[in-house]
């Protein structure tokens, strides 16, 4: 069982001692338990740490460190420590961060000292919550007795209501003389002491903390192997996943080393959803703020300022990240995740076209769209993509569509190529100098690498529309095809795609004789959807991953990122053409789709507070040191990058960044095990050769990811590894958008160990 | 645009005071903010509160009163109002609710006055904290100045960081002499004011502030006519919905009169999610808490506490409150709502079926079901209902089953009666004394009542599969079919129709020479879903709606009250013999389903707190006043109760009740323009005459749910409405499982009114 970070020893109690306030007794507090224990457990260790380091990151492994030397890898004796902190619970640490804040990667457990005072109750209560919406267990509340105020009664009452068990432990306070300092208080302070660590309050403390943690331990252990027996796991073949391969995660699983100690580093990027670290207390405060301002909303007819504001922001966005010109998308649709907002998208194009088109309510549509495509496990998601592993053997499953095979895009041996397949008449490779290269479509237009594309597409849809097939819409994920085997698609083949598509408003219906309303907005040929689930809001770098194409879709459908990692929330962005479609006088008319949580308040304030930080990231220029590695690198780009006025779908070309440097991509493409690298954003897509075949079914990435995934990195007290996923044989490596330099170097560090 | 409770009023400015801590200096900073807006704001009306009043409802009646009536109803001129708390925000109110509690449902904004003294950086940011979790909007933070601890600059920066455009606003604090209250003290604290209000600190506050209530009010105001622009809504059809139509949500909808004054009773419990009023703060905490913690977990062979402790809950709460004696439950998949819940109930049935029976993956499996079903809006779940007016327009809707049209029960001119539809062979009605009676299985099983749907569900089968037609399920809603048209469904046909199907070996599958393990838990005939998402937990009184029936399914699938309203969630349950048809040495054998968000621990944390208080509540006797209107009615049923030594079944069949009053249900079974009603757990149903003809396009309930919403009740300075929703002829109205007696009495009396 891998475990991730926190400071949890089977036989090391572990307490940090908070204050609601300071001035409220924490040291007292400290000192009578330390008493207590060492009495109590005579045969034990017990410890008291109150650190001061200048960096927050040193203060974290120092204490951790220190610990895990105490704990002697759960081989010394049994022990209790005690970590006391300073004045209240969000007093500044020494860098000046909240303590509450400071010390969230290590979770430890908590013992909130509670304050006796006129106004106790309140900054009591409000530092329990502090520390419980930062993830932490409080394990008990200590306060001294008080007869006038009796602000433990309270506390009892009001915590017990809430939280089950948790014990509210009073004692009786020192006198005021004994707290002074002279000679004369020093024994009574000695005595006070005596006296309190005997106290039946604090020994059956001590009981009680004992019991919970070995309860906690125990817990922790048989998670596995109860999750084994109680579970059914997503994507997964239980048989032969063994209770020891199930990783319990006790907290967050940190992506950013700095500030982790003993950590897994989330290599993965939480399967494609994380952007900002996990438990960020931002998006943790603003689910927080909806749920107590909103609760649930009943969304049909109703509106609420979250789900308008994030509207607002999402079509904004679009229009700023897009490089088509034209600015389609005006209206958001909201559901719960990425499959039932591609079912959505399918619902509004597929109306779309058979109105215009005049076909009947059962006419058999198919939609056009890409091999190894990719777009949800519901059934109708699932039906949008071509026969794979995925869901060859789902019993519903029936593929509607023609897919094209695209041209793709990979690194080898140091050089950037477009692999085009065999159908299209010409099979072969195009070369770029480099992945921006690739994306210059006013150069590579000018030499008409874009015709093979235009004509291939044009004869394949003819010869099945002349068949009698009737499609109703175009849907593609742009720039790479994520669950299908992370395949970096020619951004000129959907180019060409979307542009023979457009361009043929009688193509897939001759008899079709109207026009659309000629504002440069309305669909034309097919509505065009894209799937931006795994590649939208900045997963490859921008915005809108539509940008790199040029194009604005008709339909876009964004998830994953949106809310970055709290909770699922989908958005399905629909132009006025493809609304105006289901305006009617009769309500049947209406798309009759919605979910209970429809435009949940909670999942519209997290995405508005996730993508205001994202945007924020990218207009302070956070990205710049992983850009200038990519686009600062030859006299060339510097001359090119001046160049600004020479229109959008220029400049966007241009833009092609990754947080993995161009020197490790270049690197990996040079390995005999490697046939191809990509990188892009912050994702970086390793494939490896596979003599048995690629695909889902592959294993030969297996090899590396448990390689990543066992080997301890960091000192030895400060232990790290990767935790990687893979496709068939590919294996991936996503970070955050916060993730740091020093971070990706080091994992680059790692893969070239691993790879020479 | 009807608008729902709060503090706000275009013409008043109104801000509630509230303190980090005792003796930070409240009443100081709201004399001083007084006086500031009686010299600039010469013309305005300003006011000053600090209310007492013993009971919480009074109290906020009180305070809504008194500013209503300062408003105007916003004819009055323009004004400030201040309203001082006591303590800290968390300190006691007069009956002893903490004040961000209690004042909550006012919602009004904020001026929180931080602490300037030694620790007050840490109760400022926690009260700030504490009042954002309840979803207060603090509009700005006032404090002294302090050249020692300089608190003011550490939260300047830090709360700028975090919340964009919030001041922090500081003042010279009085000298210790100036506030201690002789003759020559009061001159030195007139002084203070006059400097203090006349500084440009407080001025530029007021105006901040002045523009930000404009600011929110006129947001507020374009919120129904921006959203018309830019939201695509669900199940609706926008033309016919015009801004002024579109409710604009400031803050929660509350369901619990009693602690909101002007406020809109949520009669539809927020689409069936709202179980523990909106915006219950332990739900707050406790999504707070996991997002601290975990944040997002990859699911796929990993496991968290909360989302074990949930799949454990759900197991032992399906076992407990099963009637079946079998306990096939055991499995928990997690998915994001009914809809995916449901697609992935189908495909473990589907692929369960076919493998015991040897089908080709590629044959065509139908499920049976109920004429009338609903089982959500993604493709595969739209296919399992029949043809109707919610799929009959979508273009991949291909309906995949046998439906059977089912006997019915509903209480007209005071008798229960069972309608049972003419192809049954003997069609007619059954009466009942009681609904009680209707579920009393032994005695009616006694008189044979069953073998007439048992006769007619073997015909029927039998006739189709001697078409050659294959069945890969029986799914179905127990009890209630919900968006099919609020109906009550023969309990005892749902039953004849299982036992049928699971006693019928070799029915489905003449060929088939296999037996079950034949340890009670495997499935046989065909597998049994049913559909919980809106029955079950706790919806009719009961943790399953499965127990209503008996019975156990093999698959089930929760959600909505899941997470008591907060965010989207949907566990579907399995057996071990369905979980084991995935067992296999291929990984693609498994189920290859995921989203990715499944499991995560906001919802499984939310859920298990919310599944948590209801149980809590049914085991604390909480709606033993509503139980006792349903089975202590007459002496006959005091002699049943005693009687619970005859089994589960038995048992189980007795306790129908509602929180919806028999006298009421009976008096309305009595009125002309009433087809029809029932009521059970916290839904009343009420099925009206309709000449057009009834289903989803009926338009003979709206009416009355027009007269429900337009009307204003209560007293004119607090008034609330109702509002309901309507599925064609039927209007139904749904409590949350914390709504009390006295609220049920108030809307029953208004029924009678505008049904008299």
């Amino acid at each position: 069982m891998a475990r991730s970070a926190s400071l949890l020893w089977r036989n090391l109690r572990v307490y940090q001692i908070y204050g609601a306030n300071t001035d409220v007794g924490k040291t007292i507090f400290t000192t009578a338990l330390c008493k207590a224990a060492r009495r109590l457990y005579r045969d034990e260790l017990t410890g008291y740490l109150k650190p001061t380091v200048p960096r927050d990151a040193d203060l974290l492994s120092s204490i951790y460190s220190h610990l895990a030397k105490a704990a002697g890898s759960g081989t010394s004796p049994d022990g209790w420590f005690f970590i006391e902190t300073a004045g209240g619970v969000h007093s500044p640490g020494p860098s000046g961060t909240s303590q509450a804040e400071l010390y969230r990667p290590l979770r430890c457990s908590v013992l909130l000292v509670g304050d006796a005072k006129l106004g106790g109750i309140s900054t009591t209560i409000s530092a329990f919550e502090a520390l419980t919406l930062r993830g932490y267990d409080v394990e008990a509340v200590l306060l001294f007795e008080d007869d006038r105020y009796r602000n433990a009664d309270y506390l009892r009452t009001y915590l017990a209501d809430r939280h089950r068990g948790l014990p509210v432990v009073s004692v009786p306070a020192p006198s005021p003389s004994e707290a002074h300092g002279s000679e004369e208080d020093a024994e009574s302070m000695r005595r006070y002491y005596e006296e309190t660590s005997r106290s039946d309050a604090v020994r059956g403390l001590l009981g009680h903390l004992d019991g919970s943690h070995s309860a906690r331990v125990a817990r922790l252990e048989s998670l596995a192997s109860e999750g084994h027996q109680r579970i059914w796991w997503p994507f997964t073949q239980q048989k032969l996943l063994s209770p020891d391969k199930i990783i319990a995660i006790d907290t967050i699983i940190i992506n950013s080393k700095g500030v982790a100690p003993a950590g897994v580093l989330d290599g993965s990027a939480s399967w494609w959803t994380q952007g900002l670290g996990h438990a960020n207390s931002s998006l943790t405060l603003a689910a927080a703020y909806a749920s107590g301002r909103y609760g649930h909303v009943m969304f049909a007819e109703a509106i609420h300022e979250p789900a308008l504001a994030l509207a607002e922001t999402l079509i904004q966005g679009m229009r700023r990240g897009g490089g088509g010109g034209t600015h389609r998308l005006s209206r958001v649709f909201y559901s719960d995740d990425g499959s039932t907002g591609v079912e959505t998208a399918l619902k509004m194009a597929l109306r779309a076209a058979r109105t215009r088109y005049g076909w009947a309510v059962d006419s058999k549509l198919g939609i056009v769209g890409l091999e190894g495509a990719y777009h949800g496990d519901t059934i109708g998601a699932m039906d949008c993509a071509d026969p794979s592993a995925y869901n060859e053997k789902v019993e519903w499953y029936e593929g509607k569509g023609l897919w094209f095979r695209p041209p793709s895009v990979i690194c080898r041996e140091g050089k950037w190529r477009v692999n085009i397949p065999a159908e299209f008449g010409e099979a072969g490779e195009i070369y770029a100098e480099s992945l921006t290269d690739v994306f210059d479509f006013r150069a590579r237009e000018g030499r008409g690498e874009h015709l093979l594309y235009e004509a291939h597409v044009e004869t394949v849809l003819r010869h099945h529309l002349d068949k009698g097939r009737k499609f109703g819409a175009l849907m593609m994920e742009p720039v790479v095809l994520g669950a299908g085997g992370m395949v970096l698609v020619d951004p000129l083949f959907q180019r060409a795609l979307v542009n023979v598509v457009r361009r043929s408003q009688h193509l897939f219906s001759p008899e079709f004789v109207g026009q659309p309303s000629g504002n440069g907005t309305d669909w034309t040929g097919l509505p065009v959807i894209f799937d931006e689930v795994f590649t939208g809001l900045y997963r490859l770098g921008r915005f809108t991953a539509s940008s790199f194409l040029g194009l604005d879709a008709d339909v876009s459908v964004h998830a994953k990122l949106l809310t970055g990692g709290l909770v699922p929330l989908c958005t399905t962005l629909a132009s006025e053409s493809i609304f105006r479609t289901f305006s009617s006088d009769d309500k049947t008319d209406a798309l009759l789709h919605g979910h209970s949580y429809t435009a949940h308040p909670v999942g519209c304030q997290v995405a508005l507070e996730s993508l205001r930080q994202m945007q924020n990231m990218e207009s302070s220029g956070r990205w710049a040191p992983f850009q200038r590695g990519w686009v600062g690198g030859t006299d060339d780009d510097g001359a090119r990058q001046q160049d600004g006025a020479a229109g959008n779908n220029n400049r966007a070309s241009r833009s092609c960044w990754s947080i993995w440097s161009p020197q490790t991509v270049d690197w990996l493409s040079r390995r005999p095990s490697v046939a191809g690298v990509w990188a892009l954003g912050s994702v970086l897509s390793i494939h490896l050769e596979s003599p048995g075949g690629a695909g889902y079914t592959s294993t030969a990435a297996v090899a590396l990811r448990d390689a990543l995934r066992a080997t301890n990195h960091g000192p030895s007290q400060n232990p790290w590894n990767v935790h990687s996923r893979v496709l068939g044989n590919v294996l991936y490596l996503m970070g955050s958008q916060t993730t740091g330099q020093e971070v990706v170097l080091e994992i680059e560090q790692l893969l070239r160990r691993h790879l020479s």
